[in-house]
């Protein structure tokens, strides 16, 4: 059974060292001393370690089934579920006024890896009820939020997005789903929605379906959609559980991955729902969850590589074959461990490096998340920016990491015994969900790159300016970190100027190079993130009594990253430069 | 259920106008004439497409079963098998001394990539009969190739390869399995072996296990080992089945693909062998089939992105998502196809123009092959080099390039019903077994690079010198394609001095960059490859009547190439220059 070790200090290096949320001068920020927030991730930790963790291999052996329209979890899923609870993991970060921690964002997201690491199918079930929960706190009526919130908070009910149909999840202006008004203010919806995860289940007493469809009078595509609060239950006067609601799982989808998720086929059949936000602004609404939601997809991406990690490490030290070609290094045994050999080490070093700087990532966009939320502007913009990169890269690398920590194993990552096939094949579906990372790469070159004028894009480019302009001359920091960085940045804006003189006049040149670009931003912005944390790490190695060999091993895995991973930056500049010429010069017929 | 269609068009491309086998001046290959091959690409793509395509998916579904040391196969796996055999398409490159057709290696090759494209999982069964047959062809004594080679060819007896044991796989000096010699001349061989493919089943009437085994008196580690013969079934004096020899099924694995293929942890408990070759020297024999079975694996890498990149291209025309940026494509429908928009164009032309030039590369060396079999050295060295690389790389690449398939489908490819998943965890295995892709690049930079003072790697160079020389001043190929190809064969000379320079005095400098060499090589033999169907094409062109449209997609799918994935050859390269000091900072117990 695979292992998981809850990586804590990590957390707590980004948290405090780089991102010095304590100083940040954000609300409740200032109670997040080092020793409050390491209690928080040890017992987030141990949940995952000790629940989570021992539920991962044999919620994938036994999936989800449904029987007369109910839908069971696999064994020991409640037991686990309850303990989230109970443990209060699911209120962290919410609202106060609907039994929430109040916590910052930034904490949740850390607990998140964690869990999402540990066990991501079963974690699945709480992030989607955050989204919802985030859906209805924003935008419901204060009648909604009272109606809904509280339960949702504990999750003794859970909630869901309803967004895909058969013939359509990208162009959700083709949607079919119909809403009618109904003379108490409710509608009435009917339709069919394909991969609603945690569509239904045995975890909690309701489930609350956030449903886009069409009300009248909305015109064409995605401009007449609407959002709906659909509960599986709908309510007594008290709020208690009453009558089951007309909508019912047709089935559950056979996947490649996340198999104690329950995903759902989802039919609507004239189900009472009522109006979220305002009528045939749904899309809208659902724009304003995204950030939030794709951040803790791009998480998902890392997580599993972390988990993968760890059982390669453990894996390649244990793991008996050949000779280091340096010289013997397990004269008492029959051959040295795997990790003696250097190219074990690359692939290690390759995860190791990878998770670590999108751990900085990731929290560094929750800490966006939360400033954003304190009225501040430019962060606002920067996570709109960072967004989509963040989910497309994350996700493509960590589904990647997974591969090579399952290749340390050799023939035995093949087999399902040891966890390493599920990780690669859970860790799949981030690429795909929340908007499959060709659309982030769409979203980032169409939308979010010109928005305002390119003033996120060029505030992005002034900050890694000013990092490089103050410690360029740090010889400590210079050549391994700031001359690197300085020279992918320099890709990144050779990039958009080539955007911007083409993309104009022939979009096709911009979006034939849209993944690349993609990828190279997401290089520069774990580049940034490694230079962010070795300045850190040269500072804490100036205190007295340093944990000198965590900070040093920080450096050396940083200039890693920056001599071995960044170089990527100039092939992807040399793709995008080709235009669209290459990527558009066959017929449709020739392929 | 996926689509297969035969690409017998490109494949007679790469046998008459790249390769021109018939002129090849090899015995029986100047009967390869362009009308005999097409009928023989025919009938076995007919056979591919019509009867094992439409097994695949069920097959991986289905899977195999054990039930009281019986193994079945899934449904139709039977029937399919019997028409592989009715055909004569398993003697199809055999010996005719034993049965077999005597067609050239190229031709079997060719053939073997439909069939694995269509089917990989029971394509397998046949595959390991085939390398089991070119062991013992080479290796047996005349009595022994009498004995077991006319039935093998026919596939009415199947074989395996018996090397793993529990504890090792790549390091097999560490192998237990004992051979007792007995006063008869033969063995009994006792111990467990495991992930045999094919290992028992139900589509044969005798398994003929080829095991590596320790003989008394031969020593430590790698130099006792000694290959066996050991059948499932003993024979009697006419050499038909009799009883049941001493191994037996412990129990089938459950992997993350090739379901259909029984992967069998197999005992040996004194069952009776023979040995195969010289005593004490059954890892040279091994060695001697590495590169026909390598070159196999290689072939799985391409033949499964073949046949997901088929299936994502009738999707991305089909699936209506979205509206070209340059103008609404398909005004009649609700929205165009998604073939429209440049980043899946992009990823489909990632996929082609890897696999066509993958397909060049695996005939190309299915055509050393056969010259080296004729007694050409250079022939021999070249092969020998280029294996690891064609092994390593076109598994690598071809496995991203089914997960770049998979992601074309959006979330429709996690679901199993439309099978792009099981192309994903089908191809995972190709970069494991046969020398995991680690060892091939070890193979390749230890052992290869260096092998008589570098002759083999000078000639590669020498060879595209010439071919650089001699078209270099061609208006229609030298920007598009020698330029390119030059710029790329400098990165991996550079990479080669590097080796050179440093590798003697600190191993590890090199091996901390062999798979980036690998992959480095990987893409110069396919950029290589592309330049001469380039030429290939340009010449065809001047022809009268020439097919027009696809020799001039030939040359937009090579430019393409060159464009787009060439230049990652920079990246590499700075990789590998950074030595080991990056790879191998950290502690072990940093990790």
């Amino acid at each position: 059974m695979p292992i998981y070790t809850a990586p804590t200090r990590d957390l707590q290096f980004v948290l405090h060292d780089v991102l010095e949320v304590q100083q940040s001068g954000l609300p409740g920020h200032d109670e997040m001393d080092p020793g409050f927030t390491e209690a928080v991730l040890d017992a987030a930790g141990k949940l995952a370690s000790d629940v989570l963790a021992p539920l991962n291999s044999s919620g994938d052996a036994e999936g989800c089934r449904l029987e007369n329209g109910v839908v069971y979890t696999p064994g020991g899923y409640k037991q686990a579920f309850e303990a989230m609870r109970e443990g209060g993991w699911t209120a962290l970060d919410c609202d106060p006024d609907y039994g929430g921690q109040g916590l910052p964002y930034v904490i949740g997201l850390a607990t998140g890896e964690m869990f999402a690491a540990a066990n991501m199918a079963f974690t699945m079930y709480q992030g989607l009820t955050h989204g919802a929960y985030s859906a209805i706190r924003t935008h419901g009526t204060d009648a909604q939020k009272q109606t809904w919130l509280p339960r949702m908070v504990s999750c003794e009910w859970t909630g869901t997005m309803n967004l895909t149909e058969p013939h359509c999840g990208t162009d959700l202006g083709l949607l079919r789903t119909r809403a009618e008004p109904q003379e108490d203010g409710s509608y009435l919806i009917t339709g069919q929605k394909i991969f609603i995860s945690a569509g239904d289940h045995d975890l909690s007493q309701n489930v609350i379906h956030l449903v886009l469809a069409k009300a009248p009078g909305g015109g064409e595509g995605t401009k007449g959609i609407s959002l709906f609060i659909v509960p599986k239950f709908l309510l007594n006067e008290d709020r208690s559980v009453g009558e089951r609601n007309a909508v019912s799982v047709g089935s559950l989808e056979e996947k490649m991955g996340i198999h104690g998720n329950a995903t759902c086929v989802m039919n609507f059949d004239g189900a009472r729902g009522w109006l979220l936000g305002d009528l045939h602004k749904g899309m809208r609404a659902m724009f304003t969850m995204m950030n939030e939601a794709r951040l803790g997809v791009a998480l998902q991406g890392y997580a599993c590589a972390e988990a993968a990690y760890q059982n390669a490490v453990a894996y390649a030290k244990d793991r008996l074959q050949g000779r280091a070609v340096t010289g013997i290094a397990n004269p008492a045994g029959p051959a040295d461990p795997l990790i003696v050999h250097p190219d074990i080490r690359r692939s290690l070093m390759d995860q190791k490096s990878f998770i670590e700087g999108a751990r900085a990532l990731a929290l560094w966009g929750a800490h966006l998340i939360d400033r954003s939320h304190n009225g501040d502007a430019e962060a606002e913009g920067l996570i709109s920016l960072l967004t989509p990169v963040a989910k497309g890269f994350l996700t493509d690398k960590g589904f990647d990491a997974t591969v090579q920590a399952q290749q340390v194993f050799g023939g035995h990552g093949y087999i399902e015994e040891h966890g390493m096939s599920q990780f690669v094949r859970d860790a799949r579906i981030a690429m795909i969900y929340e908007g499959a990372n060709g659309i982030q790469a769409l979203d980032l070159v169409a939308r979010k790159l010109p928005q305002g004028s390119g003033k996120d894009m060029m505030a992005f480019f002034a900050m890694i300016k000013a990092f490089c302009k103050e410690h360029g001359d740090n010889p400590r920091l210079a050549n391994d970190f700031v001359v690197p960085l300085k020279s992918a940045s320099k890709d990144l804006q050779a990039a958009v100027m080539f955007f911007m003189e083409r993309g104009m006049s022939r979009p096709d040149d911009a979006l034939s190079g849209s993944t690349d670009f993609l990828h190279l931003f997401g290089h520069v912005a774990l580049g940034f993130m490694w230079a962010r944390m070795a300045v850190a790490a040269t500072l804490a190695l100036d205190e007295e009594n340093p944990d000198e060999a965590f900070y040093r091993n920080k450096l050396l895995t940083g200039r890693y990253y920056m001599q071995r991973q960044l170089p990527m930056t100039v092939t992807h500049l040399a793709r995008i430069r080709t235009g669209a010429d290459p990527v558009m010069a066959l017929h449709v017929d020739a392929f």
